[in-house]
């Protein structure tokens, strides 16, 4: 009720601050029986991790998770999975600075305002270091997902400030700090980020996730649907102002035949829809879209006001991506990851045992 | 976890097919007190009914809501809202052409093969008559806000096809049958629907849904974030395709030096967030738009398959709009005011006796 | 969250007052494909309907029960199931006497102070009335779990006021006024309650639920646990102060040797635990025993005081039963299927197609 | 959804087997601004601790529990609180002869059937272990209670076997191993319990709680009813069979009269209803007992299955407790709490600023 759980079926739930002792959170739901490693999950949380590039924040976060219970002898029993990551660097003396003073574009603000008090050090539970458990839990799902469905879910950039990928390689897109799945867009990137960096400035980007293998029939029909439940999952994302399901915002000036994706005895001849029809996953691929904001900690000096309601400057030092929208990649492919389980659990649920339905498009039948 | 319920502390629950006896539903969690008729909420459904002008369908839907219980003497009792609209327009003759085919762009596919079986009659459950129920539980959170925390709310159409509204004037919106609040537009916009009704096609649409006087402090820092529940509200609408908060997918493009918004002792600068900070609302107007794509049933002749796989010729015929988005501004409306209620009433329950928070900007207080 | 709805998988929602327009309320979760009718829920209705023996109030409830929505043509469509009972016996004028008084025993008191109004009719929303749709809800139930996995529930008045059941024969239950499967007790029950209307006071009654063919591993370990959900379920049927499973209260005397029950190739050689280890069924038979306090509203004159705080006399006229746990049986049975169901479809949800367990005693395995 | 979380805006997640790596949980829905220390939560976790006497296990759990966030400066800030214990004491050898058995009266057969799997060290998740967390939980609710409301909550033993209290004294419980509140029965016990130690066989017992300066309004009317959400959290402790509000199963065999707590102008003259009515707080003080089985685990010999079905002899050997129910009073006490402050905090929430109650009887209003 206070927000830090995610999921009805399969849930996840955090906590933890950015600079406090420990993050950490609580999958449940997850089936009994499905092999995981620590490992399986340091994957994506060594792709999220900071440092690990030049465009990315120098500190050295050391995410490494610990699985706490709910797996014995390499599998899931079936009972909760506590996850924790320990906070290793902590500089506590950084934040003396923001103590008191609402950084412009942060939730300094919004948190003094709605908690009357609020842990400061380096945005506290508002930090996007909390979605490294997000990540954990993610890895979760996705191994399921693939394991018992066969889905896969591949993230991408698809627009760092002005430049626009033309082409999606999921080969090159883990090959390079920008998650850019063309790799001819590689170079402009880099010049782009070299100079942004210089300017001290900081650039909005836009970011895709595409689910393969997606059985039909997931999602509720009224207000669980898969595209909402998407929706709040990828708008719930540090920095997201906007999603987008199939061609989004392009559908605005389209005709309905125009828009309206054909049916064929071998399955549909366009994705318009992105998916999703009328709130439920139609077996073709998931396509999901979500813009992110510039990070708002940058050098260019600004104006703000202390908590005592004076104006006052403002420039924010230290390590902070140019782009946060770069790092939304693994973030994002674990939020879908976390709504396709949730719905795929549900789905069996409602099935129980009354009706079957025959697959009409052969291959695109749920299990 | 079926789908049918929304909200938390203020939840609505809904039921109905287009072409059964009747829909329904209950809202539960509207505080005690608070005084409420059905004529109040007769008012959005009346501007959500459809046949109202010749733009939108020429079904007759007359949707006299009931109330059955909750209301003694005027007043909400703090118990259960039982809301009920007969269907009083059932043609159940006008749909066998329609039981055994999956029309292009509709649910009808994933709906049966999610269930097994469907109520092809008028579209069934997932037909957009049920938003009327959502229109009309929205009306009481319409009224709650208003009384309690004096937060208005205001939609409009802000683009249909490639014809964009340039201003916004609120006392214009309700005068037309477009939701247009821009009167140099409407000629325009009359036209354009002219021909498309002729052209037999339909076209997509932009709705925008602005909440004036929102306290700060509302929505929870991670997942239950405003931002999140919006996004989840607004593409559970039928039809909708992409949703923006603010500046939405503009921020792709923007430095973060133009997008942060400066705090000033009295108040925001600019609103480039619309009004969302890390989550939590920053008592800045709450600002939102949607992406509805255009009508599936057309008279455009087109190709799809029946429910045993075989191709077919379909043209839609019958009464519908050819921009279901137009009739989205009250169902948006509404939608916004569900989430705002909700948090109202979760957020009086976090600040429960120990710590208060005193207002840094003046008239920007939380209740 | 304003505690109108129960079960999280299959969810029944509840809305209405005893003197109001209707009661009604939505069923959500249940699986496609079910056969159901208006007629299959009237049984269960029927036998809650008072007026049915000169024992039970003289009110006539008239409650006939109509499915609105989530059946077509026979069976449910996966949908939310809308249900509606008119409340057709609305006497305003009986019950001017009591609307500002608290009568001792009841909920005017509670409820007064906890919404500042209430409506006063017939005790509106705290009325019993209510439980009427829950009984129809668990109609549902009981023909899901039937169908599908065979278990048949079984509710019997076990002791009313100093009279006990010494056999339990469920063919006798139904043939007479007071549930009680024992037909040596009749003549002891019909004496008794003649008595008891005389002396115009009322009774306690002890009431007593089985359901057979349940199988092993429904419930969660550790908070929805079966138990747990059960206890949940009985005490919150109006008048129950006390709920058992198994032995219940008579564990405290047992020894750790006496009341294990062993386990056999051929299954357990006892049931104390009542079919409930660790929180989850064990295949055997679901035993669950309640408490039901004597009626409140009884015609021995006593003390009180109204809304103003003042000491007043107070007579409770009116029709009412002697005995209200009576009546529980049928609202005891469809509690427990509700809870039986949402666990049902819970747990083939978690066993998602990962790990399988081979059924250790024969016939006792899961479906 | 899996069970390891309770409570709706006070929300307790836990995770953890007997002998993994840690236990741990997540409170949800604490307001921020209330001082908290580990100090405080060790208070009840000692009271708990096994190894403290003689009659309960020797085994040293070292229950340290500590605070990984949510908590700053020394108060809480609103966001989520992780909480964390260490196994220390993980003897993993001595468990390998109950790996492929089914201890009669343990969960072990029903989380094999359940789950296909289990960690069979030490009872894994099924343990007693795992309400070290909920405890710890519990000690943050009633530092909340205490410093908000004013209320107390004391739990205490009122009978073991055939050894009944008949005088409660709050200041006997904490000095005696038993939490037995009559000075008079303590040598009784000790006896009792030496010749049950060395008989090798357990028993059960009967626990009760009480709540004082309950404020009037807690709880729902219909399903989350005070008192069936209380029966809910004592029915999840672990070995409880029965639970009571008030007089319980006495209310079988009571009259109307007999039962019905009479209002005065300065309060009720009686207490049969244990602090409820219809569901809702009276302002009275909450009066819960339950009934606790014997311990299963005892060195009696007895007969069980293996997990192939075969028979085999079984005694239980090592640290147990011959008396699990009277480990159980901190526990129950915790989850008395739990509820009373989820039901604290959605009171609030139900009562946003519409509707105002004046208490009618002094001293006894809501906050």
């Amino acid at each position: 009720m206070s927000g830090n759980s995610f999921g009805k079926m399969f849930t996840v739930t955090t906590f933890g601050e950015s600079h406090g002792i420990a993050i950490g959170g609580v999958v449940d739901g997850c089936p009994p029986g499905l092999e995981i490693t620590e490992a399986d999950l340091q994957i994506d949380l060594d792709r999220r991790k900071p440092g690990t590039s030049r465009y990315t924040t120098a500190r050295r976060e050391g995410d490494e998770v610990q699985i706490l219970s709910g797996v014995f002898e390499g599998k899931t029993t079936g009972t909760s999975i506590g996850l924790l990551i320990q906070n290793t660097d902590q500089r506590s003396g950084d934040y003396s600075n923001i103590k008191d003073r609402f950084r412009p574009g942060h939730a300094d603000y919004t948190y003094h305002q709605k908690y009357g008090t609020r842990d400061y050090r380096g945005g506290g539970r508002s930090s996007a270091r909390e979605t490294a458990i997000r990540v954990a839990a993610g890895g979760i799902a996705k191994k399921f997902l693939k394991a018992v469905y066969g889905i896969e879910i591949h993230g991408y950039l698809s627009q760092l400030g002005p430049i626009k990928v033309d082409t999606v390689d999921h080969s090159i897109t883990n090959t390079n700090p920008f998650f850019c799945p063309d790799e001819s867009k590689l170079k402009a990137l880099d010049e782009y980020m070299r100079d942004l960096k210089k300017s001290g400035d900081s650039i909005g980007a836009k970011v895709s996730v595409v689910a393969t293998g997606v059985p039909v029939g997931l999602g509720e029909p009224v207000f669980d649907r898969l595209d909402a439940d998407i929706a709040s999952a990828m708008m719930g994302i540090n920095a997201v102002k906007g999603v987008e399901i199939g061609d989004g915002f392009d559908v605005i000036e389209q005709k309905g035949s125009e828009h309206r994706d054909t049916l064929t005895p071998d399955g549909f001849t366009s994705n318009h829809a992105g998916g999703v029809l009328g709130g439920i996953s139609s077996g073709q691929d998931l396509v999901v879209h979500m813009a992110l904001k510039p990070t708002s900690s940058i050098s260019v000096p600004g104006k703000t006001i202390d908590v005592d309601g004076n104006e006052i400057d403002i420039v924010t030092k230290g390590r902070h991506d140019p782009c946060v929208g770069i790092r939304a990649v693994p973030i994002a492919e674990a939020m879908l990851a976390i709504v396709l389980m949730d719905h795929c659990l549900r789905h069996r649920a409602q099935n129980a045992g009354v009706s079957t339905s025959t697959p009409v498009i052969p291959g695109n039948a749920d299990k």
